[in-house]
């Protein structure tokens, strides 16, 4: 078995936001897919230690920013290696509220998705939030998502245990 | 709401064969990703008209072959157009049997995963097959996996309904 094969899946790298008007989070995710057409459901996988989970939960509803290429390390660093539960990462981007009131991350995004939330699957180690999509723009046509590819091996990226 | 902003998700293209040493299909799939690591699980969307669904729940098992960048329209026209249950597709590419017997596409493969079937998961017209990787090789570590996007935009590629 040679574990170095699973490098060779695609995929994106996305900031999956929950919360409401007063208070959220998000954390970068590279698991975001759509499931079905008719309706459009996605799905999204997070670690059950993960605070923004708690958050999907509470409140019912998600939102997945596609991040770009050139999306500075900054934001993997507040995203992906800090929790949400003692720490604003919102302050350090621009973000709206989203037709269920959910946060939507605005920096480094190319396009966005909302969804409310239609089944919490246990999966052990992971939750995985399927969600029925109820929104979707591109914020910037010109810019490219960055895929989990380039950022570990252009950007020299690393990942969170 | 911009539809258009789906195609800014990231997926690969994969073979995802079941089948034992008389018979077999397999088809072409873009979601194919990890969802937990410990122990490592896989998850596989397969549209409930697809045959080789039927041998997976059958056989218990299924593979995935990484298909490389330079995949000929041919593999796609096979895959991804005709159905296994009145068409041999594996006459149109090598193969070999992996531990469970599952049948595993080598023909433009980068690497490949072998499951048993752990869950299988209603979403309405489609299901989510979990699988526990059994197995995993690289064949060739010279090519690139293609991408959805590449195969849409470079390649001109379309996908069925």
């Amino acid at each position: 078995m040679n574990y170095e094969a699973l490098s060779k899946i695609s995929y994106g790298l996305y900031i999956v936001s929950s919360g409401n008007a007063d208070s959220g989070t998000g954390y970068i995710a590279n698991t975001v897919f759509q499931i079905t057409s008719t309706p459009a459901q996605f799905v999204v996988s997070c670690n059950k230690d993960n605070y923004t989970g708690d958050l999907i939960k509470k409140h019912n509803a998600f939102s997945v920013s596609v991040l770009e290429k050139d999306t500075p390390a900054e934001i993997f660093k507040v995203f992906g290696y800090k929790s949400g539960k003692d720490f604003e990462k919102f302050k350090h981007v621009d973000i709206k509220h989203g037709k269920t009131g959910v946060p939507i991350v605005l920096t480094s995004t190319v396009a966005y998705l909302e969804f409310t939330l239609e089944q919490a699957i246990d999966m052990g180690t992971h939750i995985m939030f399927v969600g029925k999509m109820i929104d979707a723009e591109i914020l910037d046509d010109n810019k490219n998502p960055i895929t989990y590819d380039y950022y570990r091996n252009e950007k020299n990226g690393s990942s969170p245990k």
